[in-house]
């Protein structure tokens, strides 16, 4: 399991990765918001980006330049307080130049940098600040700056979230280390899911992309705070072979299952810090004729508010979970499907279990739940993590920006 | 355009139609719950019923009813306090029972009666107080007491929702009357969205159920409080002819404009009415290139946490009108996209116009509001009407149910 967090145990965990975290001017607070990747040797990277048509500008970028350096990777440079997204010709040619000066820095061909920006969208990024920071990151570079990396990408989450683990393979030990912030937008127009994850396993290319989208369909895919898919969500994955372990056909599974650790550990961290949270909440869908089926089933369900805010006030209210799986569009027969709440079976067989809702209600009054949705129409299944909806989300995202 | 509500405005005000709202203690505050609907001579009807797989009793039964009676139509009984949802073969049984005892006392086939309930979901619906209110509403039954019905349906609504105008077929004048309820989910596990609409023209069944279809899509199907669809949303549509006025083919489409403008006041009513809701928000979605885009971009700018809670707040965070349309799965591009708030374009041509941004915030203020992304990409439009999320939306949901 993934090691709670310490100077050491994020991006910086494996071997051969240094990073930085240094303010540059962009947050109002002249907080860090400028962080810094860079592998040594050169990383193979993979990464998943948001689907969301108004693309922000690094994302663009960033995807150039894997499709150009077939993934070969030696920095990314990151920046919080702007989201350098729906700002035209204009932010495009910020990120260019952004990669630009971190590869004239690090020393290395443009293609293998990576940028992402995360914060307000619609406002210009200003170059000459990246680059004013971008000299400072190179000047704080280190193998132990990885939590300062994990503080500069954060707009307002309430936490850093880091993880890492290590994982032996065909008898050598490989680090797997990474660190993400929020998609709880938890500043108004902040619209950002971020994720990079580290390894000093070498993979060769196909099974890195491979493991990444594998990973991260059970962990950062199946988070939601409040169903917003954002213009500039990523995560990076970059392998740099620093210790010699060498992932193949073979041992796939033991790296997959390592890298899953991490991404969950990350996503979880991204749900409790989501806006107004103040639950953790695990949704379990079983029963489901289809995967897919379970899925959207879960998905939902976590996305419901009124759900979401039935669990906020500790109300066993089955009736909204049935009733959320019964619009979902997916295949079930009422008169199969149960809800339960924690191991509490609220309704079976087409009737309900009311008198078990008391014990339903006193189990609400914990922060860790779970609920589940068994729809008795085959054998698939989903979980999806969601988290509750307060009072505190709506005074969060309702105050003018400015 | 529909009058505004007075005693004879509603379901009552065509010619033929008597309806009454009485209290049968299924509400524990002993507020009017049942009301009833009778048509002398028999109305042909035409019904639409939530696409929830969680169906509520009441629903079965009156689409058992439509079936068997080709649609021939003497009443509708309805009760609030009790959806009987998930209430398995006795709450079945219930709203037979419930049928059989309205076409005994009206004095017609059970299939002419058509049934409808509104409230808790997964608890019994007492019989013998429904037959009680029965008895009570037979007595209170009057041309004058469509009112006392629109009451009798609420559940904690905020006010009664009730429209009427008239139409002139061929010469003849026809009325076309209307009640609803909210969807609002006003008191914690209410869930239903009912509207009942009445017309003494002469309306063949192929036409009339046409008319519902395509008044609903626009009108009650193009609404929205917090994107959950009910286990017991349906809207019921009789024309007993009274008037002498006949529908046909040609007379169609004046038909249609009335019964829309009467289903439109009732659909705006619910979203004013909504939970928590403080304003009215039109959202008009433009240059999609298909009708489905833009109805889709539509609903999901206006089940948007992050936009509702934008608009609530006065904020012109128009980044997440453009974020949530570029994660809605339609076609468009960035660059052609337009985004505006009242007449206000705060984007435009791939680049943001934030100087207005001051502009639009004044103009939020207000309480009936309208936002348009235009696509770019084509020339389908779509309009849904929405209100915005307030911390009292999370607080009337949050409140457990006991």
């Amino acid at each position: 399991m993934p090691s709670a967090s310490t100077t050491t145990s994020g991006i910086t965990a494996p071997r051969g990765f240094r990073a930085a975290g240094v303010a540059a001017g962009i947050k109002a607070t002249n907080g860090l918001d400028v962080a810094l990747i860079v592998s040594e040797p050169p990383a193979q990277a993979a990464a998943v980006f948001t689907t969301n048509l108004a693309v922000a500008a690094p994302v663009v970028v960033s995807k150039e330049h894997l499709a150009r350096s077939g993934g070969t990777t030696r920095a990314i440079v990151v920046n919080s307080g702007c989201a350098n997204a729906c700002t035209g010709e204009e932010g495009l040619q910020v990120a260019r130049d952004m990669a630009a000066e971190t590869a004239r820095l690090v020393g290395c061909p443009v293609e293998q940098v990576l940028v992402a920006s995360t914060g307000v969208i619609g406002v210009a990024l200003p170059i000459d600040k990246i680059r004013g920071g971008l000299a400072l990151a190179m000047q704080a570079l280190g193998a132990d700056q990885g939590s300062a990396a994990a503080r500069a990408i954060m707009t307002t989450d309430p936490f850093p979230k880091e993880a890492s683990t290590v994982v032996t393979i065909g008898g050598t030990t490989a680090a797997i280390g990474g660190m993400a912030k929020g998609s709880g937008m938890i500043e108004p127009m902040m619209a950002t899911m971020l994720g990079f994850v580290t390894t000093d396993a070498s993979v060769p290319a196909p099974l890195l992309a491979r493991a990444l989208r594998a990973a991260v369909d059970d962990t950062f895919n199946a988070i939601t705070v409040d169903g917003e898919c954002s213009t500039n969500d990523c995560v990076f994955l970059l392998a740099n072979g620093a210790s010699g372990a060498v992932v193949d056909e073979a041992t796939y599974p033991e790296f997959l299952a390592a890298l899953t650790d991490v991404c969950r550990e990350l996503s979880l961290g991204i749900v409790r810090g989501g806006e107004g949270a103040t639950k953790l909440v695990t949704v379990n869908v079983t029963g489901a004729a289809t995967a897919a089926d379970a899925r959207r089933a879960a998905k939902a369900i976590a996305n419901s508010p009124l759900v979401k805010t039935a669990i906020h006030g500790g109300d066993p209210n089955w009736g909204r979970l049935i009733a959320v799986a019964g619009r979902a569009g997916v295949a079930f027969d009422l008169a199969q499907a149960a809800v339960t709440i924690g191991s509490i079976v609220l309704f079976k067989d087409g009737r309900p279990y009311d008198d078990a809702a008391p014990r339903a209600a006193d189990y609400l009054k914990g922060t860790d739940l779970v609920v589940g949705v068994d729809l008795g129409a085959g054998s698939a299944s989903s979980t999806v993590w969601t988290c509750d909806l307060s009072a505190e989300y709506v005074r969060i995202n309702a105050d003018y920006r400015t």
